[in-house]
């Protein structure tokens, strides 16, 4: 019983179920037996070799499951209680976490508390949650309890997804009465539409090249839909919106394209909140840019974590305000998720996203 | 050398110097060795027995020390370092940490997580700073590293008065080029007024009735300075506005008078920043209040902590652009805290704070 | 055909419907002709002559109309088109509409610019909305041109009540997953229900006395009702939260009590958004205001105008977001505006908001 | 006495004096006899054909001068005062005003309101300051009188100087204790260098390739200086924050590598605020944007105008918070305005600024 099964990166190309042993649970962690997880486009990056983590590694962030076991200084919380913790799990005691920003989380520096992206630690720095077992370190601020009644597939989006794509509406400075664009309707997508209608924003233009990822952009509260394939859409949204353009773009993919175009049907003073992993320089174009004199706002954005932030999308999946189960598409054991990682990687059959229980 | 002298509140009336043991360190906290700390008009209130602590506990919030021993999970700290921390200390982790309000922390609540001022815990629910030690709990979160360029005095008031009369002047709204009001120039009300100037404001209008606290007051970036045993506040204030009003007042004493002056020369929209300890029912005049329909903001403020403000605070120190030093105008030892309080207590001889030292 | 019916402030306690002269139209103003129009409980408060305005003067501040004529400087509008302006109406030239406080505005004074209020001018410092035309001071900044699939009806809320209702939601820092309670569920109470569900809240609860109206409330978005006939209000609130208070409470009414229940549960931290009109001095428990450190936000807000805010508005309604055709309850002819008045005066049959045509 | 002398744009390469007839004076606009006026960098793109504008405009946007009349409709300025307007002149009435976007007005359009940079009017789009006489639009929502006590010079640096190179402090999201650098020490980034002062910014890094320059920020607030002539200035800024990087960057000039360098710097979760007009397409850098999961925010900003942030303006002047007075380093009558460009556009004798009169 001191042995687990995980998922492990072993080179670029090959992620394998592997044997590992049950970690150890130190005073501030919490050691969560794993109910449901899932596979996110940045471990296809790490499949490919395209975003580098340690071999050995165990790969996945996003962890439904139960507390197996606290550490000695974790207080409000009983083993055995249904949890999820966030793909971004900071200590919340640093100074970057202090001061804003715990996504950037340098942890226990004395002096300086910060590093890029240094609250992302399950599967990244640290074992992540492809595995039956998932140790979670500061579990002080990053354990959510679930509520009963909703089912591990109804909190799936929450540590990542949700987060993610809400944190791209909420910080594109949407007031009520907003146009929004959102390009791109994958899975953090579709959580921006549902974000910038949360938000207030009275028309909501959805842009992909997949029809039936605009249909579910249509129940996120999508107003209008654009197939890329069809239309050309910088020229239709300039149309819609009068030659003004929009108060907000969301840019939810990470090309130059997306970005290029987000920021061509933006309205002077308006704020383009990229979302987009990008793996290339980008150009900003200079007349969309009104050669710096437009007013405009760029806001990037890694999904925020933390079991406030949890706490608050349980709320919000609770009273039905969003739905994403829809987005729940496939489901795998655990056992099987390297037919996962291939159906989710080559984009087969309509996934959006895949439930894999250990 | 397990026991220590320690400030003690005996009863209402009586704060006395006692022997106690030096605490224990669990594994998140930090044991510091006082090198200095002083007194609060807050620890005059529980002498007095106005606000309640229980008996037997260390009173004092305001450390400057050494670090004695580190908890076996506090890292990028060493022994024998110079660090302060916040008045109030929270532990970062619980919902209202995470939320935006870690001054009014409940600590580990697995639910909630909220408690009114549950922040502050130095000398109110664990035992204070007028020690020859002092256990800060959640050390991760709270130690600051104090430059050595820096002497104890220089940096005493961070933990609490420049946190506090900052946050004044921070959450006031305001802008370059705004005319600020601040009533009362105690040692929190002159941090408020350097807090003005550091956010822009380029008129400042300090209200005292003691002419040498309006004296340093203009030290401290007042461009105006008026005696209310002098004029009449409310008119002079309108007067020197046009009738405009102003476009910040912040209150500093916890009066009904104070607050009711700042109300009544706010312009419409806008805010009034309230730092007073109130003893009392509060009464908005409706005239004031434009019958609620002025656009007015009215903010109160508990002073922020943790290791990050501290940080901000002792740059603003080293970097002259505020200095605090004249506020400590008098010297004692722990030994002679008795006649410590006793002097600032009756606020004899033109006291504003005094330097403790074990 | 140069004189008009208008309903005009006679003396406390008589509205009467009288003849008068078309107003003239200078270079920056619009002449309108009235098709709808709507009594707010501000002219109630006229009539019974607790709002002093001077007599003569034509009540209401609710315009549905036709653009008759133009003045020369106004451009962009054509006469026939079908417009609203808002309740509020200001210049949007002066130092306070500059300075982000557009309804309190004071016009064209070269120094100060400010008046408590001021931009409301409809009904209060001009001829007002109740006649057959109404002449719209700086038309070029309050037109707001109605599209042609919205009737009347659907879009009669705007100029104030959506205006206000919703500024009570915006102001009151509503984040996505929050609790929010609103007191009252009058029209303006209704709108403010409305509001908190576009930016976000996952928990609305709605208080009011009256069954039908919280029935509307969850048409609205509440979620919970409460009827402070049958329950404690504050102690169901809390029991809601369990203990921790709610994160913004909205006060649609203007009573003691209401603002008292709302400063009770609200959490520390929190934020109290109040939308009445008081009659009388407020009074803050100092418990609920935890003595001035509970980091609480109070903002007052008075109904946003301008062109930018109706078509906002419009937009709104326009894509189905929020419906307040159910408000308009009773229609009546300008001519019988005596009656429409002891209906609304006297809340009688269930009135919620009547639609006067002349 | 109808004809007056005005430096106008003839074609690419020459701006001359010429006779042109002084305006006449519509209702809401103002005709000023103009006492001092300068040049600025962009009327230098203007004159080399960089920036199009048409044949025979006159140039200039910084106006100081007296009323010579007034429009029927501009109410509370007389005749002979002394005022100034920003160099960007909104109507304030439009959509895009009411936005919070004054500086992107596209007027009285009745649908849209939106141009990018709509707002500058002056040499741009109307005719021009380097003249003996300017005619102010909306004169209502842009006069701003100068206080006696203020000598032209002076003020002469709020219509666009202060006001763009404050707006990228005010922009840039500073909060007390910041450590801030800004690209450039032209008289923009000089500006913005006072600016984050003001803010509280308590260590301001100044970059220039000057000496001279560098000598001048540490007056308006630098506490370090760097030559990126004598130092690799990333590598000095990231020694000096420990490798955490700076909280906020102004970019001043408009170059890819002022741009470049300023994200390179740039902690996570920090702002980069741009205040240059760049000429060409820029690229982001992946590693310093962190593939867009920084957190960063990037924002662009307009110079600001209206009268009340020339009123605000000239308060900094006259509190003397910060003073531009030794930005003036030369002074030509208007009648040898061609000698002023050559001087200018060649950046010779250390000019700065250059005061014109008339």
């Amino acid at each position: 019983m001191t042995m687990m099964k995980a998922a492990v990166f072993v080179e670029p190309g090959r992620i394998e179920l592997q044997d590992k042993p049950i970690p150890e649970v130190g005073p501030n962690d919490a050691l969560l037996r794993i109910t449901t997880t899932t596979i996110c486009g940045t471990d296809i990056h790490i499949l490919k070799g395209e975003y580098p983590v340690e071999r050995g590694l165990t790969i996945g962030h996003e962890p439904v499951g139960i507390i197996e076991k606290l550490g000695s200084n974790v207080k409000g919380y009983q083993e055995g209680q249904r949890v999820i913790a966030g793909a971004i799990c900071p200590s919340f005691t640093s100074y970057a976490c202090q001061d804003g920003a715990p996504s950037q989380d340098g942890g226990a520096c004395g002096c300086h508390g910060y590093k890029p992206m240094g609250g992302w630690r399950f599967g990244n720095t640290l074992d992540g949650t492809q595995a039956e077992y998932v140790l979670v370190p500061d579990a002080q601020a990053n354990l959510a309890p679930v509520p009963d009644a909703l089912s591990d597939e109804q909190v799936l989006m929450c540590p990542d997804i949700m987060s993610t794509g809400f944190a791209g509406a909420e910080r594109a400075n949407i007031k009520i009465g907003d146009i929004v664009v959102i390009f791109a309707q994958g899975p953090i997508g579709l959580c921006a539409t549902a974000g910038a209608k949360l938000r207030g924003a009275s028309c909501i233009i959805a842009v992909d090249g997949v029809d039936s990822r605009l249909e579910i952009a249509r129940q996120m509260g999508a107003d209008v839909t654009l197939n890329f394939k069809n239309v050309d859409v910088v020229d239709e949204i300039l149309k819609l919106t009068g030659g003004r353009g929009v108060d907000a773009a969301i840019e939810a993919l990470g090309t130059q394209l997306t970005f290029e175009q987000a920021l061509r049907v933006l309205k002077p003073g308006g704020t383009l909140s990229s979302l987009g992993v990008y793996s290339q320089d980008l150009s900003i174009p200079l007349g969309a840019f009104h050669a710096g004199l437009g007013d405009h706002i760029l806001v990037t954005s890694l999904c925020p974590g933390g079991k406030e932030r949890m706490r608050r999308l349980l709320n919000v999946v609770a009273s039905g305000r969003a739905d994403f189960g829809a987005l729940v598409t496939h489901h795998f054991a655990l056992d099987d998720i390297e037919a996962a990682y291939d159906l989710f990687g080559h984009q087969r059959d309509g996934v959006l996203k895949v439930a894999i229980k250990p």
